[in-house]
């Protein structure tokens, strides 16, 4: 695809001839350019207590915005799906009392209205990043839109369903790089962590990286999440779980909240070596 | 996966001990493992002229599924998205007087309703292969659902999808493979024929091909075609054009009616040695 | 790449526009555009009574070039490395009376003259189709090589490889599809039928398809050796064993003399369907 | 695979309970777990004096391995191949004054004693990663090699391919993780940084990174690079060219001296924080 062709594939995506970086504010959290943020939390939100102590612990490590997934795609349809309206609650009447933002994935259309109650950050995940009935309607809001890309999709594909969101008057779009599907099975999906720079060249939207479900293995995680922080990602996304091997999904690549927070420790430290300031 | 995993996460889809085949039947054709069937037709209805003219030709080669895109799913929102309810029309107004039934891309589940009408089989598109939203509702209404792999997903997710139609209780799936995601570029995507063989040891439910969109051009389509219905295929989805180079989604893909023409007789001829009778 | 950059990258392998295809003569056996070959045997010579047992067995189907392998590439130092000089000398021996032709793997360029002595084809296997000082070797001498794709190498790759081979002199090189890593994990590595076509555009070599290691399960391999025939290849190398439980190398995918006699069958009713006569 | 195959699939190459990790020393420079190593130089050796000025500029940055190809593996026959005999001795000439290591790479056995001369570590290439015949000749000299992962090949078969060497008695095996296969175009391979802390765990021997070949352009090798440092790798090899656009291979992954140096000093306040010394 020649520059050109691009520009108009993803005209609104694209980066502009004057550098500009979009950042996006959610509660006192910059997320963007100059600052490196991490969103942490359970894979799903499987009870009020569970959710609670682990929200307690990862904001002690300095974390200011809370993931959970409370509507679970699952490839099976007789896996746990999720509290569903019920986990969506838990997420804002824990997280706000701690001022931290909330972000979970939104699978369905039709439940935005409940989303744009209690969630700071929408998530699409990798399943839907081409379900464009569900990205034309998040161009209708105003609020954040997490954009995971699919586990099968380039980088154009990536820019051109952000497309759809921005062409609907929704400016605030993240990018979240989260493994591709390659020949190796020694990890789930193998982070594409080129993707990062390379994005930055060709959009002014923030790029973050999940390191966790990339792994599918709790062990590499910290390292992976080092990486993303180096190779300029503006942020993480990560699994943390008080109990791992008990979590009613993706238990295997949570981290302990005792690896997390010396994980964050590392992470602020190496922040400003890629001139960031860590949030 | 172990047999057993693998039957608890889609025993609706999981072939029994019986060797039972799910045979699906649309108007006089009957799509499934005694038949090889061709659905054939324009990627995008553009017109009702073209509708009618591609229509009146593949009817001629002894085709009786008509296939063709008015809602299309496109990587960039700026390209042509199809001609929408317009293009339903055309399509039950032009098949029906030609004794044709109907196959068409359904990206929404608010138009099911719409589809309902005019539509013989719901084709669920590669990119919404995961979306279970769509997926649940489609499992509530009772029309064939002909349903794509994901360029980046495995046999086991797609059983796992279909799973969710199914467990609705439509139990008229159609699987189709349509070619994966991998490095080599001479193809568009690497069309995966032996998943026909191994879908048909894992599934009771007929497992179609579709070669234009996994070759992305024409000039080996009709090879692959042969090669679909030698590997045990149950037909094949096929892209035809009566003028490829004006066509306004995806021309270099698909066959001229005189091309196409001698490929179905070669398909009636080669039916028979894989014990099939075409229709 | 443009059609001008390739036929300089390989000037050789490409196609004339005069579009002559090279035929390769093995013994009464001719390789190339009007015909379908197989080629048989054990994935690894094990013994001569192994050997003889499956090569008449094969032979009896109507094969006639056997193959096994005597020198075997392992992933493991210290898995079965094969029979080696004494597996080359049972090839030859057995294969003579029966009026066969032998075609088996050669790993390193100082074996050539032993090779030159017992085999009428030298195989270059996956792994070392980009060995460029093998290719080079290969060059030099005047008896067919069968070059495999590299697992991870596209067909622009493989053509630039068997380039070597024939700026060498040595005009008779036979390509071959035994399919590609990919994501996909219910076969061994994803068969690419549709390099056969593409191929075929690109080059007047013979290219033939192993169903059997890009399988690495019986099961699937004859729905496989169909559809190679019926997408335009110019045969197949398949592994056959009288008793594959018990096979020292890949023995999950070897077909058994039963199942192999029907397979052949099919093969030669097909054959003229893609104008081509079985040998 | 299980933890007991895998052992007996490489138990040299198997990282022990005891945890020890294998450190290479050349020159000055130690290798492995409690350091990082930069190796650079240009893609390919052109002349002595476009050599010599490279050496140079990476020496005064820090760098005491110099990298070069003399025999260079091109897909086609009729591209640059390398100034052969000839640049490997230009490589002793101008690194040994300045106090550099020379790494280069070997294809063919034969040359063996021609590189125990000149070099310090003998480079295995992607294409050669399974050319048994060569890592078994390497695995009866005593100098350290570097083996770099297959395309598409797994980490699993890169240990297998080290245990060749390993099991001849050379236990000085470097790995190197240089990108691999993928359907996304944005880069020429894909980096799997995540190989880094996975090879970690299985085993004891040094892993780098190669961002230049991974990339294949040189404006995101820097963010590569550091992100291979975080991510835990014991070094890197990149490529260094003072006129990238007259390179007669590969010139645009090449960083400019300014670059690189820039480079350096970043990773230079990196190491510490993952607890390594740079050298």
């Amino acid at each position: 695809m020649t520059e050109e062709t691009r520009k108009s594939s993803y005209p609104l995506a694209s980066r502009a001839e004057d550098g500009h970086n979009t950042e996006i504010k959610v509660g006192n959290t910059l997320i963007g350019s100059s600052t490196f943020t991490v969103m942490a939390g359970p894979c799903a939100v499987e009870s009020k207590d569970q959710l609670k102590s682990i929200a307690e612990r990862v904001h002690e490590s300095g974390v200011n915005i809370l993931r959970g997934g409370a509507y679970k795609p699952r490839t099976s349809p007789y896996s746990f799906q999720g509290l569903e309206e019920e986990g969506l609650g838990y997420l804002g009447e824990i997280a706000r009392p701690l001022g931290m933002g909330v972000i979970t994935e939104i699978m369905d259309a039709r439940d935005i209205p409940k989303f744009v109650d209690h969630v700071d950050i929408l998530q699409v995940g990798a399943r839907n990043m081409q379900n464009f009935t569900l990205l034309k309607e998040l161009g209708k809001i105003r609020k954040p839109i997490l954009l995971k890309r699919g586990m099968g999709s380039t980088l154009e594909e990536l820019l051109g369903a952000a497309e759809y969101i921005l062409k609907g008057g929704n400016k605030e779009v993240i990018l979240c790089e989260r493994g591709i599907r390659t020949f190796e099975t020694a990890t789930r999906a193998t982070l594409d962590l080129s993707a990062v720079p390379v994005l930055k060249k060709m959009t002014h939207l923030p790029v973050i990286v999940d390191p966790s479900h990339a792994a599918g293995r709790s062990d590499i995680v910290p390292a992976l999440a080092l990486a993303a922080c180096a190779v300029g990602a503006d942020g993480i996304i990560v699994e943390v779980h008080d109990n791992p091997s008990k979590a009613l999904c993706d238990g295997s690549q949570a981290l302990s909240p005792e690896v997390f927070k010396t994980l964050v420790s590392k992470l602020k430290e190496m922040s400003p070596l890629v001139s960031k300031q860590f949030n």
